[in-house]
């Protein structure tokens, strides 16, 4: 059985949505960031890179969100979640994805993380500064390329668990998610998906 | 017939590489970033995004380097750059493309790019002090996960000239390749494959 590692308010929740779209069995550990349970010796041996997420499966653990997406949608074709038979459609998928990896997650992480790329004070409180103009900027964009109803148009895919995670922190960045009618129109709907209350309440458990 | 967009020094080069080795005819289109052509309407009409890669193809364009790696793997199966039919190994090169792209690419870029998340010089000055740490941090990763001969094992893949790109990086970061031993064999195997020295002589043209 797939086991996804996951924390709290973290980027996992991409990939805990989309198992719980796949309908298949799994099972969730939540991994505890107040007592760097991610760095500690038996986490680590899990995935060395001492982050959230990580899925254990039978073969091995995949980490990195986009991978672990297109994954859990290639392992479960049923579900339909991205146009696998469909090269250039698969890589739009693809490319969104790691668009949301690569910048938008990258550009809200400097408002927290600032300690991963500079080492003083006064630079951590530019970058947090910074983040409200940065996310906009991510924002304005995704709201061109959101094609509604879903990320790709009619379809429901990978994306879009994936937009909605990152969208959750708009509110804390301090940007007012109806500036983006698209985005937020996508934030309700995808709000009120099963397989999205599911992984809420799996996390609150 | 698919179409590159690239500018020396850039990450465009794993794709340019790989687009080599593909065995297909393709075309290469050099943008200026002295002149600052990326951000010139005409790019943007291209990708509003105004960063290369971009790879145009008789469907759309592409962007986003993970994401047209797969893609050229997949649209070129028996150029064998993938295990394309291997669920779980696909994951892998997957997620090994996805950590040099969010996480290594990202550390490095904070040399030269911090303007993207900060303001003031003196945040600047402070991000890129602490690029060769990073990069170090992120090779050191690199190093134990690279099983040799290739990133992968004894198969290329797409992951092997993504690496050989971000490597090439490392002595203007100032981080001497040699501390990583099985990084610096594969460098220097990746520099004599013909599909770089193609890559190295269209960028030149």
């Amino acid at each position: 059985m797939l086991k996804l590692y996951v924390a709290p308010g973290t980027c996992a929740l991409a990939s805990h949505i989309t198992l719980a779209e796949t309908g298949a069995d799994y099972a969730v550990e939540k991994v505890d960031f107040r007592t760097n349970q991610q760095n500690s010796p038996g986490y680590l041996a899990i995935n060395p890179k001492g982050r959230v997420p990580a899925l254990a499966t039978e073969h091995g653990v995949l980490t990195e969100t986009p991978a672990m997406l297109a994954y859990l949608a290639q392992r479960f074709p049923k579900a339909q979640l991205a146009p696998i038979d469909d090269l250039f459609a698969f890589a739009e998928v693809q490319s969104f994805n790691s668009y949301l990896c690569s910048t938008v997650h990258v550009a809200h992480a400097h408002k927290m993380r600032g300690h991963r790329w500079a080492s003083d004070e006064s630079s951590f409180a530019d970058m947090k500064r910074k983040v409200p103009e940065t996310m906009s900027a991510c924002f304005s964009l995704i709201e061109q390329m959101l094609r509604g109803p879903w990320v790709m148009g009619e379809r429901y895919t990978i994306c879009d668990p994936y937009l909605f995670t990152i969208a959750q922190w708009l509110e804390g960045d301090s940007v007012d998610i109806d500036s983006f009618p698209k985005v937020a129109d996508h934030f309700k709907r995808m709000s009120a998906r099963p397989a999205v209350q599911k992984a809420f309440a799996e996390l609150a458990a």
